[in-house]
């Protein structure tokens, strides 16, 4: 059975297990194994923190390798775009030659996130780039997020699912999971 | 002679072939050829936004696989957490098993500037974790950023370089840089 890593910041959830369980249960139904971040089984007993952060980065990678293809919750957390470690885990993946397959629980481009977080429209600078309010160019190229995590998905036979949800809900309503599962199912019968 | 990909969001810099060439001065005076994100040579012309993100997302992975080790420029990029760009090649050169070194021009850790984000002190849920003022999980590992992120450097025998630089001055500032190039000497002499 083809297993499935379960990228995205649903670990950080307050029940993290049963977003596990939930998404395991939609893996199966289209008959894969998912894996989830938190499958590593790392012993963390006696360590520092860091060590500890060290150990489960490890297990991540090697949880990675062991698995054929990923899902990625890219939906954006903590600012305009996804997850840092989920991103990491996307062109990982990617350079292991993997499908990496992505959603995102919100509606609207990077760069209308980008003036959001500034409270005002963006403007263009002299050489006609649209930048931010510190000056810094922002990607104008019509995507959800980072061309690199569009490119990913886009390279490796799939699209980048976006849905838009209710407020709260953006990291736990499967509905676009379970699209990226379709895709999935047609890429790595 | 050993070639290093600089990852970084000095791509949207209003002038990113003087950061591009500034950088490169210091790899060469380390005995590295510096290569730019640009440096793909991408022809854009014609194509409409979304073709365009995606030949250069390609480009980008390319380059990657021509470099030998990474420089990444980790500083906090529009939120607590570095350009998720940059995070996709860290992990993407990490699969490839090449070297990844990094710094980020930011003193504090990760959830400091989450606390920041909020405007206030994180709380601690029921289960004892420190959590956002969405109730999720903030990582408590005394990193500086995403486990991963940090997790690819010491995996790499590096250490993320941290520094305190004057504020605008965040994403030009080389001094970190350079200590990143003094780790790429010995590691990969």
């Amino acid at each position: 059975m083809r297993r499935i890593y379960l990228a995205g910041p649903d670990v950080f959830l307050p029940d993290p297990q049963a977003q596990a369980a939930a998404r395991k249960a939609l893996c199966a139904r289209y008959g894969f194994a998912g894996v989830f971040p938190l499958d590593g089984g790392v012993d963390l007993a006696g360590l520092v923190p860091v060590a500890a952060g060290l150990a489960i980065a490890r297990a991540n990678e090697e949880l990675m390798r062991g698995c054929d293809l990923m899902i990625a919750n890219a939906t954006p957390f903590r600012g305009p775009s996804l997850d840092a470690g989920t991103a990491y885990e996307m062109g990982f993946m990617r350079a292991l030659g993997k499908p990496v397959l992505a959603y995102a629980n919100v509606v609207g481009s990077y760069a209308d996130r980008v003036a959001a977080l500034s409270g005002r429209p963006l403007a263009h600078n002299v050489a006609g780039h649209l930048v931010d309010d510190r000056g810094m160019a922002v990607e104008a190229f019509d995507m959800a997020d980072n061309l690199m995590v569009v490119g990913a998905v886009a390279a490796s036979g799939g699209e980048l699912v976006l849905a838009g949800v209710p407020a709260g809900a953006e990291h736990t309503d499967l509905t676009a999971f379970e699209h990226c599962l379709e895709q999935a199912a047609r890429l790595v019968p």
